[in-house]
């Protein structure tokens, strides 16, 4: 079975919207294994939305359309769709139920107008609403039963349940495979060197391998379709084991769905090893504290820390001599540990984490350029730096700095 | 003018990349105020990109590409468009240098593939990128020169800068009007609100009035196209008025480009009181700070912060006394002054902020449910609680807290 996408709405031409919506029913077909090679945007013009339709047919034998389902004159998606299938709009009494139902809920006036939320052609499937008035529908666009239209709301608090309770179920029946995959976090290797490394089982086919590049991390992920899935299983595990083999000191995650961040494992290997964590930030500024406290949970590892971005509240918070800072420089390797130790002493914690470095665009010298940066590990067995050499502009630097210290401490808290 | 957006990535097809470049570039071309109609997407299958090309083409004037410039296997855009053009890929030496300085600069040795993104047909227009290894190009597809390709790289900070720099003059330049916008931000109202306020405004036109909301902001542009600029500025103006008259209250920035986040209006207002800030943090976990020290020049203003997210560290660093936790709950407009008023005094600095709240998901009572916030402000005329009553999830709320926090540091050093 082939899908595509055509979401509807001049908002998304005029940039006024993120189309999450694409990216959610995307993620929604890859999950089903349903071939998926076409998105389209169009606005809300008849003779346009007629000519993507039309085009997106030819290619798929299913066209998911997000939008123009309200009351609204720009609201059109239906009506052409329904003109393309040689059908009438009729006002359909469960639908209709429905949006009387909303209208009394929410104390407000039905125009007559909003009636037209709850007309559809006479063999659409209805897909119910629970978070908005306008139903959905599955729309069959030839006696054969051999090509739909879906239509699902533009909201994506609309949009996400309806695909999840009404969609997914209906496309899962109509695909044939079983599908499974596997997710490789990698940090500290660029997406150029995967390729080279694992070039020769990337060449597309089945199992498949595709790298995903993100800041400093690239996300594998390993596919296979059979008919059960016992049988992608089979397929995929040689492939698996050859990925760890080439890439295993890389490797920081592996599991079967796509989660597991850097801070999400940081927080885990922590718990795991009972330790609570405190941090000491100069040019990241807080932000590998906010990373941590951003993992639900993280309440049980994470104390606290300093920011201390003034070299004077190096000195004024963690306890930093400023004749070290003044001997050393405040970009050190012996800052970094002095910023480690006096944190982990003064939050009385089982690790501490610290940062200084020069993020740009300014301040940078022939010994120290722009993207120098000591890391400092600080535990009960004593401290260490870590230094970076890192490029980039200013967010990039920091958001570095930040990837690496969560590694840091991943590792440390392994005990690695 | 006639533009399309084509987006080139088997990631934005498999739902693992949300597509923020379509809608930037969406927003490039709606303020050049040329008419754009259509986005599409594709994978990186050559066949498919060459038949999605045909069709842009056919209907556009010039398609801007993003994504495929890598030197990997799968990335096909510039190949494909010289085939159309019935042109072949040539190096080019400027290119070339920059790619191998990027290589040198990273101290990463260059395996031959990577040449590849030196190549251009001998016409095209290359685009520098100071962000990345990939230049762009602008390539005539034919020898009229009525029709254009226009390649971007696929990282969005690489795209973004080259979009601004390279590509906007060049398509304002090829367009007829001059065009005049401001841009005026808002916190504290809703989009909905605005659009009730200045409904009667807004019916398209020219001037445009658009609204685009993010979290708790919203950004309204103003945009007038005149065959002058003076012309232009004429057309704005009254409207200009009329917008600050109805919504004054709300704007806390206006100005003629995009710029102008809460962040950078802080840092503004604060240096020009002359004044230095500390944090003191408990649910954002240092995200206050660190989006002050996102800001560049943010060194002469932020002094520090402490990330007090345990109960015991609001003790330990900022001397909040346990007793006061523990009579008036940690959530609670006591607990967020002594945080600040213990920071200003710990940090020796002018301002401090604290905030203290429950983002949940766990932990809310019935008098103090998941969304309660308290920020603190401590100067030396004092300090004071704002209470916040906020919604959403865990990254919602935390963001939010932020905001209101960077609202709050520029209405204290405005004086208002």
């Amino acid at each position: 079975m082939i899908a595509e996408i055509l979401c509807v709405g001049t908002e998304l031409l005029m940039g006024q919207v993120l189309n999450t919506n694409a990216r959610y029913l995307a993620r929604g077909l890859s999950a089903l294994g349903i071939t998926h090679q076409r998105q389209s945007v169009v606005g809300d013009n008849p003779e346009r939305l007629r000519e993507a339709l039309q085009e997106a047919l030819r290619r798929a034998d299913v066209v998911i359309t997000s939008g123009g389902l309200g009351p609204t004159v720009d609201d059109i998606t239906k009506r052409v769709t329904a003109e393309l299938a040689g059908q009438e709009l009729v006002l359909r009494p469960e639908a209709e139920a429905h949006v009387r139902e909303c209208f009394a809920r929410f104390g407000r006036e039905m125009t007559p107008n909003n009636l037209s939320q709850a007309m559809f052609t006479a063999d659409s499937v209805l897909l119910p609403n629970p978070k908005g008035t306008a139903p959905g529908a599955i729309v069959p666009m030839d006696p054969e039963g051999a090509k739909f239209v879906i239509h699902l709301p533009g909201p994506p608090r609309e949009l996400e349940p309806m695909f999840a309770a009404s969609v997914a179920p209906w496309l899962a029946a109509r695909s044939e495979n079983a599908l499974r995959s596997r997710y490789f976090r990698l940090f500290g290797i660029g997406e150029s060197d995967v390729d080279d490394r694992l070039g020769d089982l990337e060449r597309g086919g089945n199992p498949s391998l595709s790298p995903y590049c993100s800041l400093g991390e690239v996300l594998l992920r390993l596919t296979a379709a059979a008919p059960t899935e016992a049988e992608a299983l089979a397929l995929m595990d040689p492939i698996a084991q050859e990925v760890r083999r080439r890439l295993g000191e890389f490797i920081y995650d592996e599991r079967d769905d796509e989660g597991g961040s850097l801070e999400e494992c940081a927080i885990r290997a922590l718990r795991a090893r009972g330790w609570t964590v405190a941090t000491c930030e100069s040019l990241t500024g807080g932000m590998i504290a906010d990373t941590l406290v951003g993992v639900p949970g993280a309440s049980e590892v994470v104390k606290g820390g300093l920011v201390t971005y003034m070299s004077v509240a190096k000195t004024m918070l963690a306890g930093v001599p400023a004749e070290l800072i003044e001997r050393c420089n405040v970009v050190s390797a012996e800052v970094a540990m002095a910023m480690a130790q006096g944190t982990r002493q003064r939050l009385e914690v089982d690790i501490a984490v610290s940062a200084t470095g020069l993020a740009g665009p300014g301040g940078g010298t022939p010994e120290r350029p722009v993207g120098t940066v000591f890391l400092g590990i600080a535990t009960a067995k004593g401290v260490r730096a870590i230094p970076l050499h890192l490029t980039g502009d200013r967010p990039r630097i920091r958001q570095l700095t930040v990837k690496h210290a969560l590694r840091a401490l991943i590792r440390e808290a392994a005990g690695a």
